[in-house]
């Protein structure tokens, strides 16, 4: 599937996912915000947790999905998250079945849009410059806990 | 890289993952079962959380990742799981760079096998009898339930 475009909402719901990788900075952890959106409503917010929680698996998107709870399926749900997916998300994306994901940047991470791409899921790259701004600044001031949270496989 | 062929350790540790998913199907929930072992030890035990904690991306690996809790690399670890890995903790193996991991089965669930074989990791298959018979019971007794944790992408 070709990449989409955002739309006046996808950029507004960017917004709310940049608002959660800002209060992980804030917190001292790793700065990856994600929403999820259903019939234009936010249905979970969430951030990385490696450093709050001492949870590996807690990634913006992962966070996410345990907010939003238990649910029937993910057929009408976009995923909005401020940097591009490491495999775990891109994983977690195809097996719910969430078929739209919104990028907020993949200049820090180049992560798996391809992979997404080719299995059908539609992907939006935002190039968003506030994104790109503040995990560039995390990268620069904590490279260790940034090559900790990716394990290294970037 | 091919299937590889368990060993007496791995049948050892494959009784504890089972323990793990007998736990949880015992308290009502999705029946499947971790175990992550380094140096001979066991670093981190879990199980399926659907249903206990209402978190739909606590599966047995990721419950088990989570309790393992932060780590700087995974190069000598083994994951033990009763059933084939999801799309999801396949992502999450090869995200952390896991090497080697050991699947009770795959009847009840293919999985993603020849995709973690593909990218480099040692899958071995077990077969094992009574990780069978307790995800069979289950999918029997609760189709709704395994239908809501796979998200019909089986």
């Amino acid at each position: 599937m070709p990449l989409g475009t955002p739309t006046p909402e996808d950029r507004n719901f960017m917004r709310e996912a940049h608002a959660q990788a800002l209060a992980s900075y804030e917190a001292g952890g790793v700065p990856v915000g994600a929403v999820m959106v259903e019939n234009g409503a936010i249905i979970g917010r969430g951030h990385n947790r490696r450093v709050q929680d001492s949870n590996p698996v807690s990634h913006g998107e992962t966070d996410c999905m345990k907010n939003a709870g238990r649910r029937p399926n993910y057929s009408g749900v976009t995923m909005y998250t401020t940097l591009s997916p490491c495999m775990m998300c891109t994983g977690t994306i195809l097996q719910f079945g969430i078929p739209r994901v919104v990028i907020g940047e993949a200049k820090n991470f180049a992560g798996n849009i391809e992979f997404l791409s080719e299995r059908g899921v539609e992907v939006v790259l935002m190039h968003d410059d506030d994104c790109i701004e503040l995990m560039s600044r995390f990268i620069e001031e904590r490279p260790d806990l940034w090559y900790e949270d990716i394990a290294g496989n970037e």
